[in-house]
Formats: structure tokens, C-alpha cells, sequence
């Protein structure tokens, strides 16, 4: 075992502290790396907080993780120590399931391991996140990225980015489509940044009007104030598609008026509770709710390839670990422009 | 004019009487037609007790009508008297926004005209439905239908027909797919019918015990008893469709429970209230809740072209006129194999 730090919570009241723990010696197929960066996602506010009801402490979060690898098992063929690496939302998966080998892992029917919060597949040893300094896993989870782009901004393609490029490829969205993006924050502003390289035409749908600026700047066409009635009005029946990214209750009947037929509204955040759906607003259009969850193996080396081959990276700011509470507290109030990313050297 | 006998609801408690009115002369691109027979849908009960909150009396329903040809305009080119004729739920739409442009009348843009308890395309004057002698209609609206088939039998093909032959088309299922068809009543058995003929595995899922015999006789392959909760737990993502025929509130996040990756539950039926849906069963799997309505003017005519050569057709019940009300209380106990048809000729 490598003894290595990190930031921990002990207990769901969202509070994170130096923690010091153990990662396994690399096996024969497994990469070892210093984790250099990891972005902040709002799941792992979420899961500090148990608020989805399933977390086990001690926690490490974090699974938007960019390093250089530092050792390789003996059967490792993918990686060599000096190599960038990076590892998303999962480190492991059953590999034998019909989803598992379409190479859709984050569907994998018997249970994938994900990077925190988790079970390795021995159901047994969990798994630690990024907010730590060392990583090892299995090089089927570790993806290459390239030195081309800054590293701070290529972690938060690993979660950020692979959640909204996954569903804009499996919709096919691109020229002709109209698209609304229904909240921008990290997940929000990824999509708008994809959305627009596919060909679509992208308007951002957010509650706040001080978005509207940054809107046009990344990449947006439009942008349209949910609580205005008079907008909302104009752009019935207007959309093919439209991402939501919002994590909070929201009433989604609002939005199946904007689709046009055969429109999708498609959920990547999960409020904690139901949302009421009008079976009349589906029926009256064939619309569709749809939700989305990360991406496969396969699908988040092409986006993290396309990303450097296109210059496409989120907006991030970069922090010192010990601003992490404050970086949440901002993430409560949507002050976020548009992802934290963990400076580990701070650690 | 020309005058008329229907069965008509004059008030929002569900009872009809004989009621005496007119139809429009044949203009020079209507049809009009000899009544002979007309199916009784669910809508027509939901519609005379003002269920949807959108009823005007007095109100004839009916839109499954089948008859023959008595006299036609001087343009119309697709009909002459003596033919056998049909007409659907809709008598008329816009004809020139998208929608109507792709043939898909059911979602027309402008606000299509319905066959009954709606209005023409003046916006003014009301639609009388099929609980009645003679139909005119634009001959753009009216179905050839072949007299190869009992023709007691079209009649709920022009509702509970396309409604469910449209979806399974529009998604595509066939060969290699399994689908759940929820609720075996009159739309229900219609999609039994069709899957099977398309090529699908067929399972019924119903909460009688009673309907499984049928299931097998209509083409089913299997049965879920969806009260049964070691059926529904060994049934645990196996669908890759479900058609919900049902109208009545049920929980929706049972069935996603069953959908395999990428599997799609299509509502048909509209539940008068609406229902909650957890985000996670949408994500977990990138699962979908669409709709559907109807189906448009050329994918009636191809479903009706398709039945003939296929010689399918639903399991009908011919009733005199003076049963409806019989008809409307077994239809509520879902005492229905599978479709009432009234006999006109008892009017």
C-alpha cells in the first residue's frame, strides 16, 4: 500500500479535512499517477451531504482527476511513467455486461465502481477520490490527454464534459437543430461550448439575467429569461432539443411547451425529488423526457481527443484546496464562472 | 344542410339521447357518406362528462366511422358514390404550417379540427361526430378502406388502430425487440396485434389475471402480472419498449424500472392528473417518457392499406345504439373484448 493525503469528510455535514489513507500498490494492469488538478463538481457537494441517501464515510470526492503517471503495472501497456493521465466519474465496471461491452460502463448492469462513494468490484474496498494526491487504477479507466491543452482546464472534461457531449452525440444535435441549454453553470456552459461546435443553434434558458453576457461569449445565439412570461410565450414550440442541466425542482412542463414535435428534453441533474409530468404535454407533440448519465469508456477518450483537436475547454477557476468551503458556498449561489479545479500542489 | 339523426349529450353527465341536426352540403371537395358503423373510444365517455375540462354541448361523439359513399363534390377526385369510406379523429387542419406540410395532421401547428367537440377550421362552427347517419367531410380527410375486411371491424382502426401502429412504427420496433404493451383494452390489443405482426417479442403487462388467455389469443408471447411482485422484479430491464395504453393515474416509475439502456415507455393514454417521475430512473439507463397522439392523414391510409393485406383487424362487439350507455358502464369496469361497435342501422 501507498500511504498518500487527502481531503476527507467524516460525516454528512459537508465539511472536508486533511486525511490521511492508503491506495493500493499499482497490480500488473493498473497506472499509478499524482493527481495534479481535480475539478469540483456540485455531486460532490451533494454526496459530502448524503444528500442522495447513499454516501459512506470516510469520503474523498472528487472524479475530474489530471496527473502524470508515476508507475505502471507489469502488463500496463497503455501508459509509461512521465505520460498525462486523467480518470472520470468511474475507476472500474463488471467488463461482461451487454452494456459494459457496448462500452456504455456508466450503464453497466451489474454495478459499476465508481470513483468515490463506491465499492471496487470486490463489493468490498472502497474507493477514494481525487481530492488527493496519488491515484492507481486499472488502465481500462485511465485516458490519455493531451499536453496541447492547459491541464487545469482538461479535468473538468472528465465529468462536465463527458455528460453533455454524450447525450449531443447520441441525439445526433447539429446543423438545423435548435437547442436550449437550461442552466449554465459547469455542466451548462460544456454544453453551449459543444452544442455550438456540432452546428446547432444554442440558445442558453436561465433564470438569471447576469448570464447573458457570458452567454454570448461562449458560444450562444440566444439567450432566453425563464421567469419572463413574454419570452417564454414567444418561444413555444421552438426547440428540437433542449439539455437540462439544473439539479434543482423545477417545474419541466414549462419546458416541453418550448419543444417543437418529436422534441427531447433531456435531463443530466437529478432533483431529489419527482418532478409532475402532464401526459398531455408529451402526447400533444410526441415529445420526449429523457435523461443521460456521463459517458462510456470509449465516448470520453473521442470527446477529450475532439477537445484537443477543436481547442475546446471549460472556463475554470483554480483553487487552493483550502478554499474548497468557500468555492461550495459559491456553488450554492451559482457564483461559479464556470468550474473550480483543486490546484493539488496545495494540498 | 342536410338533416340529420345523432345521439348527442347535452350536458357534461354523460347521457345521450336522440338529437335531430345538420350537416353542410358536399362543397366542392367533400364527401358524404352513409354511417354504418362507428367504434366507441374511452375519449368519447371522458369527452361527454367534460373529463378533459374542453367540452361544448350539445356534443355528438364518435371518430371511428365507416360507411359508404352517397354523394360527392364536383372536384373530388378520390371518391365516388357507392365506395366505402372512413374517416378518423380529425376532419380538418391547417394544411400548410410543418406539421400538415409532413403529414402529420394529429399536431398540426395552427389547431387541427377534430371530429367532434371542436370546431372547423373557421374557428367558429361546431364538429359533430359519428354517433350519427352521415358524415361530410373534405375528401383530404376521408380513407379509402377495403372491402375485403368486415367492415364492423375498420371502424376502431381509425382511432385505436393508428394510435398504436403510428408509435411502433415511428420507433421503429420490430424484429429483435421486446416490448411491453400495458393495459389490454381496446388500444391495448390493437398493439399486441401489431408488435407481433412487426416482429417483436410481445409481453402484456396487466393487473387482471383474466387477461392472459386473450394475451395469447391476440399474440402475445408472455404475460406480467403487474401486481405480482416477483414478476415485476424478474422483469427488471428487459423491455426495450413499453406502449402505456392505460389512461387511468398509475406510477409510471414501476416500468421504467423495466426498460432496458435506451429504452423508451410511450404514454398513448393521458392520465387526468399528472405523474411524478424520478429523475434517476430517466438517467440511470438514458431511458425516455414520450407520447403519442393518433397519427398523421398518410400513415392512417398506409395502417388501413396494411390491415387489409394483413387482414388484421380488432376484436369488436357490434352494439345497438341503445346499448351505449351499457356499453360506457362495462367499458369503465374494463369489461371491453375489445372494442364496442355500434351498428347504425339501430338509429
Amino acid at each position: 500500500m501507498t500511504r498518500t493525503k487527502g481531503y476527507a469528510a467524516r460525516e454528512a455535514k459537508g465539511q472536508l479535512s486533511p486525511w490521511i489513507f492508503d491506495r493500493r500498490e499499482p497490480g500488473p494492469r493498473d497506472v499509478q499517477f499524482d493527481i495534479l488538478y481535480c475539478g469540483v463538481c456540485h455531486s460532490d457537494l451533494h454526496q459530502i451531504k448524503n444528500e442522495w441517501g447513499n454516501s459512506s464515510f470516510p469520503m474523498v470526492p472528487g472524479h475530474e482527476l489530471v496527473g502524470r503517471v508515476t508507475k505502471t503495472g507489469t502488463e500496463v501497456s497503455k501508459f509509461k511513467p512521465g505520460d498525462l493521465a486523467a480518470v472520470g466519474c468511474l475507476v472500474d465496471s463488471c467488463r461482461h455486461c451487454d452494456n459494459c461491452a457496448e462500452g456504455l460502463e456508466q450503464y453497466c448492469q451489474n454495478g459499476n465502481s465508481q470513483t468515490y462513494n463506491s465499492m471496487e468490484q470486490d463489493k468490498k474496498t472502497p474507493t477514494y477520490g481525487g481530492y488527493s494526491k496519488l491515484m492507481v487504477a486499472h488502465e481500462d479507466f485511465v485516458f490519455h490527454i493531451s499536453d496541447k491543452l492547459p491541464l487545469e482546464t482538461v479535468a473538468p472534461l472528465l465529468c462536465a464534459g463527458i455528460t453533455t457531449y454524450s447525450p449531443l452525440r447520441h441525439w445526433q444535435v447539429g446543423n438545423g437543430h435548435k437547442i436550449g441549454i437550461l442552466g449554465l453553470g459547469g455542466l451548462g456552459h460544456m454544453a453551449v461550448k459543444f452544442a455550438s461546435a456540432f452546428g446547432a443553434e444554442v440558445t442558453v434558458l436561465s433564470s438569471s439575467p447576469s448570464k447573458e453576457a457570458d452567454s454570448s461569449r461562449l458560444g450562444a445565439h440566444k439567450f432566453l429569461l425563464t421567469k419572463d412570461p413574454v419570452q417564454l410565450k414567444s418561444a413555444q414550440g421552438y426547440f428540437n432539443f433542449i439539455i437540462d442541466t439544473v439539479s434543482a425542482p423545477h417545474d419541466h412542463n414549462v419546458f416541453l411547451g418550448l419543444l417543437r414535435t418529436n422534441g427531447v428534453h433531456i435531463c443530466l441533474g437529478a432533483p431529489p425529488k419527482p418532478t409532475e409530468i402532464f401526459g398531455f404535454n408529451l402526447i400533444g407533440g410526441r415529445k420526449s423526457i429523457a435523461g443521460s448519465l456521463i459517458g462510456g469508456l470509449p465516448e470520453t477518450q473521442e470527446m477529450l481527443d475532439y477537445c484537443a483537436a477543436q481547442s475546446i475547454v471549460p472556463d475554470v477557476e483554480v483553487i487552493d484546496i483550502k478554499y474548497i468551503h468557500t468555492a461550495y458556498d459559491r456553488m450554492l449561489k451559482g457564483d461559479v464562472h464556470y468550474r473550480f479545479v483543486i490546484d493539488m500542489a496545495s494540498l
